[in-house]
């Protein structure tokens, strides 16, 4: 991978541009945080962030701390109950959800597990999927299907994209005995939001008497690029990790549960940290939080970790400010990749947040493409479902990392 | 926490054990590269291990390259498949084991849910567990028990410590519809270690025609401790932590399936990592290996740290020779143990491995022993079933840490 940026110039504002792009010189420090930004252009922040330094240095402190006063001891176990409790409610804080809702969990996927094995499926009961679902998350709802006899369909979201209503869609696909809709808040193929608000709404309408239909958001592209307010959004499960935009270590991620629908679910995959035990160590019940959806030993140092990367977003500007210049920098790219003769975005209007999804039109091969990137320092993938290239921006991206990401794009010969 | 030790004195022999006890100069050297080590005395590695310095430096390196190359493209994606695929061989390498039987698992507990909730269970079918399991272990088959309407029984192992035979007492408890035994190899309570093979043939002889018993073995305490050939064990289901007595990093474990066991259980926990996707990404079915029983992204930076762990050890001398030395180390401190006139091991014999449980047999508190221990340098805990304090000795435990323990012990005025 070569470098391909030059750091002399810094700084573009285009006339189309809505609002004021941040001083060249602040970005460029904040930036500086990034170790993995200084030798590539980087825009695959859905696939995995960059793990600010901040973060690195506290999971090797926390290392050292255990070992140091452990690793196993009653000291250091309350340690790691309190480091378990503050992470939570970082995340839940950013979140605007109360911190009793909050599992952390391995990954996104684990985060939809757990709701989707949690419901106790009648055989004939219905789950509705959305068609730009992740393959991991299909696979669940097809594995209930076989175990539990219940049913499940796939709405088309994709073709709303550019029209249409994605809340009419659902409500559409909904059927009496429809218990559980999963759907992604920011779809991963490509980048549109869907009004999670609108469709729990629509869910809840749908509803009759006991029988409540439940809503499972993959929010696995909009934890840390969308302004969240989990409260106010209403969904009942909300699954994300701290990797992605976040820019967190791999491998800790969350889930949120609506405390009023904290008893519609059972715990499946189960261990020490959820139960409560009598005097002689016996399970007597669960706990009363989300520690019940948790499991066993987790890589603990991973959470001051998480805990830094959310801090050091916040050093920089709210979770709004962060998603107004992440719609910024991914219009800007949008509007310059749109300017390519060979090249097609899939939104025909501005990016709703950082992804920024296009084709070739010349019918050359996606992957070729973004392998002749990568070669040059540029980071992007491909996605298969619909056949396409996917950008990320995040608030800290330049403009001219996209500037230069155009013009690469445009001297690939593909 | 104090530091309680001194260094002056490295080396004790007594007349009692049976072998050569290392150089005392090679295993201070040896014990160097374990920082937990240099400010206290350590029992409690079947709770967590001790990690070497050169897994933590692993860890930071893997950090470091996922950052410079990535953390996101087709490069480090490639890489990471190589080093996870390096973590299940260096795994199936030291358990006796086929590299495709091994599935990577966050802790052993996910290791144990993973068959439990995997096989097909019919209203009616019966479970048996030992009463030597740990709770999250009791708390899956409780919750089996609600969602399946299966049975759910627990044989009496505890008592087979100091006499009987567990073969007898888990084939006096077998059904005809009994589905699967969960036992642990080496129980975290007593230390006593059940003839697992014995236990397989006795379940394997109960089987009729295509009704298979399987067996599931909590091997929490036995990984890392007892030298493992499991083709020749013959368990259906192993599953096991590395964080424990391989001294690797918290939050990475796994699970090694039969493969003749391989298509009796089903994954729950579903996600990308596998299953294979045809051209468009949609799921077609499950991978051929170990890696079907895996979700998502984990902290794949641990994946080194555990291999260097294990080098670390394979260094010091063969899963045979630490196996001779930790039974060496924990018969000098059972009888050490066993000179002291307010205390009662658990076991009237030497110990079977490195667990070393013992009582206070003038009633006072075995949780305030712990306390005052942990003050003052010296890492043990409490066990609530039986009642008790267990003590682990590791192949590296030193004489004199044994002998100050014992003098803590009788000058603690509990």
């Amino acid at each position: 991978m070569t470098r391909a940026i030059k750091w002399d110039v810094l700084f573009f504002r285009t006339g189309s541009m809505t609002g004021i792009y941040p001083a060249p010189t602040q970005l460029e420090h904040h930036r500086q945080q990034f170790p993995a930004l200084a030798n590539k252009a980087y825009f695959n922040f859905g696939g995995q962030g960059t793990l600010p330094q901040a973060s690195l240095a506290a999971i090797q402190k926390v290392y050292e701390y255990i070992q140091l006063h452990g690793p196993f001891c009653a000291g250091v176990n309350t340690w790691i109950t309190e480091e378990s409790n503050k992470t939570r409610l970082a995340i839940a804080s950013e979140l605007g959800a109360p911190v009793e809702s909050i599992t952390l969990t391995e990954d996104v996927t684990v985060g939809c597990n757990i709701p989707m094995w949690g419901i106790d499926w009648q055989a004939g009961d219905h789950l509705l999927l959305t068609d730009c679902e992740h393959p991991g998350v299909i696979a669940i709802a097809q594995e209930l299907a076989r175990r539990f006899n219940i049913e499940v369909s796939t709405c088309p979201i994709l073709e709303t994209l550019n029209q249409g209503d994605p809340t009419t869609v659902i409500a559409q696909h909904l059927r009496p005995r429809t218990r559980l809709v999963v759907l992604s808040h920011l779809l991963w193929n490509t980048g549109q939001v869907l009004p999670v608000r609108e469709i729990v709404d629509a869910c809840r309408n749908y509803s009759t008497g006991s029988h409540i239909i439940r809503v499972l958001v993959d929010a696995a592209q909009s934890v840390g690029s969308l302004p969240l307010n989990l409260t106010e959004l209403g969904a009942d499960f909300y699954a994300f990790t701290g990797h992605k935009w976040w820019c967190g270590p791999e491998g800790l991620g969350g889930l949120y549960i609506r405390p009023d629908a904290f008893d519609s679910i059972r715990p499946t995959f189960i261990g020490w940290r959820g139960i409560v035990s009598d005097e002689t160590g016996k399970p007597l019940g669960w706990k009363l939080n989300g520690q019940r959806f948790e499991v066993a030993t987790s890589a603990y140092p991973l959470y001051a970790g998480l805990r830094a990367a959310i801090a050091t977003h916040q050093q920089w500007g709210t979770a709004q400010e962060r998603y107004e210049q992440i719609c910024q920098g991914s219009e800007y790219l949008w509007q310059r990749l749109s300017e390519l003769e060979s090249v097609r975005c899939l939104c025909i209007s501005p990016p709703q947040a950082g992804l920024v999804s296009f084709v070739l039109t010349n019918g050359r091969s996606h992957q070729k493409l973004v392998q002749f990137l990568e070669q040059k320092g540029f980071m992007l993938r491909t996605i298969l479902d619909p056949n396409c290239v996917r950008a990320c921006v995040h608030y800290f991206t330049l403009r001219e990392e996209i500037d230069q990401l155009v013009e690469v794009i445009k001297d690939s010969g593909l």
